[in-house]
Parts: C-alpha cells; structure tokens; sequence
C-alpha cells in the first residue's frame, strides 16, 4: 500500500464552543491514529495549552488571539517533525485562526474541523459548570454567551456532535482525512 | 550499525549570555545533524521565539522564567516525536533551566551546553550593539550588565567559544553527544 501522505506531517485543528466536544472527539481520534498511522501524534488540549502557554492570559480579543498564534506556531513545528498535532480550542476569530493555518500549511497539512454543537446542546450538558457561572455573570467574556463565536467558513470537516456519537463522529473524520490520503501510512 | 538512540528525542539547550556564540554553534550543529542523523532537527532560536511565544513580555525575572518555560515546553513537545530540538536562549536562571529539562526528560534527553565565552569577548564583538545600549542605559535589565546570569553547574557540555572557531566547537559537542550514542541514527 502506498504512503500517500508521503510522511508529511498534518495539524488537525478542532474548534467550537465550550463544551462542544472538542477535547473528547481529539482523544477518540488520538487512538484511532495511533493504531492506523505511524506518525507520532501529539493531542493539544485547550486547558492544557493555557496553563502552559498562557497562564498569564485573559479572555480579551487581544489575549485570545495571542493564545490562538502560540497554538499554531506549536503545532506547525510538531507537523514540521513529520508528525500530527491534534489541536482542540475554541479559537472563536476567523482570522486567527487563518493565521493557524497560513503557519502550519508553511510546513505541512492542515484541516480545519469545526465541531458545531449547537450552543443549547453545550449550556444543558455544561460539563464543567461554566455556562451557569457565565449566565450568571460570575464568568465574564465567555464564547457565545457573552463573547462572540465566529463560525468558520473555511472548516474542510463539520461534525454536528448532537446527532451522532463520539465514534460515530470520529470515524467521519478518519473517513474524510482517510479519503484524502491524508492518515493511515 | 545499531541506532543507539533508538529513535528517541532529544533536545539541545544552549545557554549563555548575549553574543556568547549561542545561535551560530546551533546553525552548524543543525547542518551537521542533518547530514548526520535522520531525525528531523529543529532550530528554535531566541528571537524567532520571542516573537512568536512571548511579543507580550520584557525582561523581569517572571517575564524570562515565563518565557523560558514556554520554550521548554515547545522543545519537549518536538522531543516527544521523536525530533532533535535545538534551543538557543539566553536562559539565565538555573531553576527554570531545570524545569525545562524536567520538561523534556519526562518525554526523551535533554542535553544542556554551556556557551561559556566571557561578557569581555562578548561586549568586544558587540554584533547588535546591545552591550553598548545596555552600558549607556537605553537598555535596561541586560544579561550580564544589568541582570544576572547563573552559570549553570549541571551543564552536560561547556564550550569555550573564546578560543576555538565554530567548527571546532560544533565537533566538540558532536564528539561528546556521540560518544553516549545520543545522534548519529
């Protein structure tokens, strides 16, 4: 069988809201690649990244944005290794995000995958209790409640996480990256 | 011939003062790397980093120990896939030298090397006029005139960039890493 991603390394690129399902659907894939592709694969999680990169960062345009330019530049010098980043952050700004993009597709592959869980499936789940806190205005700044969401037009993969299950989700993803060469050597 | 770094990552800190040498010994070693190892290597260099990791931050101690942390966490996440990270960064504390080292050995090696050229040697190049701006005040908080530098004492290799040419101390450090079979695969 041939490689026809020819080893170059991929950034996969989950964005959406809170509690969207972003980190879950990361992981569900991290396991999937790791049984079907020879790439080292690297999950960077939202939380995880902002302890590590921006713990000194807010929640303003600026401050997110900056947050969102030290994800990328991470994860286009994990897709220069040769390897895969899986990203999963809200990422809410449309430019940035194509700065993301513009970062890593200097070095390799990117696909934007939007994981479009409507806001009032996110608010009922409201795993991590933020959405009460951002209703109640304990939270200020929060994506879509008081904080803007920019949908992606540019997304290559849209998982609509209500309808369908984690596996489900995931094995849309790896069928779309698949049919494109894009995983699985 | 066996690959006695069994395909592991490795990251190389260089540490040292404005001037020391740090990012030309890190350009040759990465020439000689890719001629001699088949991992792909990795060049973060301390201004690229700075722009792209911390535009937002100065020179305190927090805002160093900040940024440095951020590098070491770039660096082990190169590391973890399997990749050869060089860091050139000034780097002046040794606490926060040993958490990025903590860092990457959580993941793979991590070798530090000194670039140990005297502040004398160093100011008498003077390549970006730093030292003389850091003299007449225009530059504050300046590594070795205004600021300190810990030599570090868990330094893997010190390299006397005084009087040895760059060839010279880049075959230093790759006789040295060869020798425990740390490149060369």
């Amino acid at each position: 069988m041939v490689a026809l991603n020819g080893g170059q390394g991929l950034t996969i690129f989950f964005t959406g809201l809170s509690g969207a399902g972003k980190t879950t659907l990361a992981e569900a894939l991290q396991d999937r690649l790791r049984a079907i592709d020879r790439r080292p694969v690297r999950l960077l999680d939202g939380d995880v990244l902002r302890r590590h990169l921006s713990p000194d960062l807010g929640f303003s345009r600026e401050e997110r944005d900056l947050h969102v330019r030290r994800v990328g530049y991470l994860a286009s010098e994990i897709t220069a290794c040769g390897a895969i980043a899986l990203c999963a952050a809200i990422a809410p700004y449309d430019v940035t995000r194509r700065e993301a993009r513009a970062l890593v597709e200097s070095v390799g592959t990117f696909r934007l995958v939007h994981v479009a869980t409507p806001i009032e499936v996110c608010e009922r789940r409201d795993v991590k209790g933020l959405y009460a806190k951002a209703r109640s205005g304990q939270l200020t700044r929060f994506t879509g409640v008081s904080d803007p969401y920019e949908r992606p037009g540019d997304a290559e993969i849209v998982v609509n996480a209500t309808e369908v299950t984690v596996e489900e989700a995931c094995a849309q993803i790896e069928a779309e990256l698949g049919a494109t060469g894009l995983i699985g050597a």
